[in-house]
């Protein structure tokens, strides 16, 4: 009897998600990234910071910060060690503005858990937080290079500016996209481009690779973030996180802003209750989710978010071939797809 | 008939606060800083950045830490630019570190002006805190200087240490003097002495030059710290902000804590109740003051102050003559003798 060949040799099992595929192939330098992290949060002087900020960076959370700055170094043919530093970094970058965000939002839950502002204080979160900013300053500036300084000191300065802007933002029924765009770059993409950026310059890359990586970063982090407010309006509890939080926060997100521009009279009245005045009752959740998809405004802000993985992706095309870079490809429709 | 001369040529009348005298030697330098703070706080993406930032930088202030910064770099003959900029970069990181503290303090008053967090909300005041250490850390990274940045970023992160411990010990009547002086030196002369020595640094010191002009102001920062806190107790209207504030949030400071080492029963039961638990009433700042002066513990502060005024003359001893040597010696007795 003939065994015949299969048409193709068997593939590997695919990894269901592209960021534990990513995980396993960093998996020596996120082990690095974590002693260095440990070792870098610690505080002689006040064990509070250790205490606080351990209970937000155990809780976990994906690395997926710290695995762009790694991918973009490795995939680049970088030997280390500096990229170990930088990831770290970026996650005390990441982890500062976490802490700072869930006292300007009032949040309870972060990761599963109880907030640290909730657990511990208000000022104990402010001040862990400048902490581990400050912290971040330090490692940057052992991995040596001004031109890394220079993009994440860019980047932190551009976070803080999307934050404020969502501030000032917040409960107006008249932000437009381009607002919207503004602060989802400053608030998630900002970081996300400064951490391929600087793994693809500590790699000592020519510019049009960095340039690439760059905005790979940036269109991942946008599609990211849209992503995420869809979460907040259709995940469940595994989000880790309270469901409708945004709304209730008044954030103009991109199906709100949808909505709003085709609302009826009484719609509009719903809106201006809910978000402009920020009276949430029982239902309105539910209600301002059906009278989004009634407008199709979820659908076509999942469509926004497609299009922006689809721009990650095209950013990667021009870069030499790598199973990183693979990885770095499914991702993108990852982050769009994921439920958590 | 003749002229006796007089056996020492008529001295230029001294300048009533060195601090005034210092201002007038690097006035140039000071005018170029204030155009480089003005220009940095700006945000096109956010004005209630420079809104914000503006009120509080705005109202004045002696702008003593970057003048440390102007004053070491000149007296070591520095021809510029980047002290200029790194004077800014000590500006900004004070700033911020203001706008988070009178958040933690929940302060209402700042320069005799109302507060950033009541004029505006906790959560501004955070936010553009953090813009401007992020845009503190984009202006070193222009003065190029890896060492400065190591010297500044490590301050931050001292600064952060500190205001942690002292949230951590207030109300904690068992605080001790060593406490104390790791809170001081976080929160005030942890900046002061960076400041000194990133002056030194960006004017090619060499390491005894730049360790003296460090020791200098970290000396100089404790003695202020002392001054300041004996000014929250016996200051009037002129220091701008409410007097007894520090009591009321349960600061451990020197007097409380010598005046604790002495404390009959009757006034511990006192401290307990109105440091320990925050129970201010009526008249008793006036009875605290009286129990320290009872104890001597407000002079004993006072030469405490004196003392490290003492060893920040002394730092200077070995530099090359200069006149801003000279009015720095003057500077460190100011310091301690300040209304305000």
């Amino acid at each position: 009897m003939t065994v015949i060949p299969p048409l193709e040799a068997p593939r590997a099992p695919q990894a269901a998600r592209p960021h534990d595929a990513l995980a396993r192939l960093l998996a020596d330098d996120l082990r690095a990234v974590e002693a260095v992290i440990a070792a870098r949060m610690r505080s002689e002087a006040a064990p509070r910071i250790p205490q606080l900020a351990g209970h937000l960076i155990g809780a976990g959370g994906k690395r997926l910060r710290p695995m762009l700055v790694l991918a973009s170094a490795r995939m680049l043919g970088y030997g280390g060690p500096h990229h170990v530093h930088l990831a770290a970094v970026v996650e005390f970058i990441h982890s500062a503005t976490l802490l700072h965000d869930d006292v300007v939002d009032e949040s309870r839950q972060r990761r599963g858990r109880p907030t640290a502002n909730l657990l511990w204080d208000n000022t104990s979160s402010v001040l862990v937080g400048d902490f581990l900013f400050a912290r971040a300053f330090q490692l940057m500036v052992e991995a040596g290079s001004l031109r890394v300084l220079d993009v994440l000191a860019t980047a932190a300065a551009t976070i803080a500016e999307g934050e404020v802007l969502q501030l000032v933002a917040a409960r107006d029924l008249s932000a437009t996209e381009e607002t919207y765009l503004r602060v989802a770059r400053g608030k998630t993409a900002a970081l996300f481009a400064a951490a391929t950026e600087a793994g693809a310059v500590i790699a000592g890359a020519e510019a049009g690779a960095a340039r690439a990586l760059r905005d790979y970063g940036d269109a991942l982090g946008v599609a990211f973030q849209i992503a995420d407010d869809l979460l907040d309006l259709e995940g469940g509890a595994e989000i880790g996180k309270d469901r409708g939080d945004d709304l209730r926060e008044g954030k103009m997100t991109l199906p709100v802003i949808r909505a709003l521009a085709c609302a009826s009279p009484e719609e509009r009245a719903f809106w201006a209750r809910v978000v402009g005045r920020g009276e949430v009752g029982t239902g309105d959740v539910e209600r301002a989710v059906a009278i989004m998809r009634g407008h199709g405004a979820i659908e076509s802000a999942r469509r926004e978010a497609e299009g922006w993985a689809g721009r990650a992706r095209a950013a990667l095309e021009g870069l030499p071939a790598h199973p990183i870079r693979d990885v770095l490809r499914d991702l993108a429709a990852y982050v769009v797809a994921r439920r958590a």
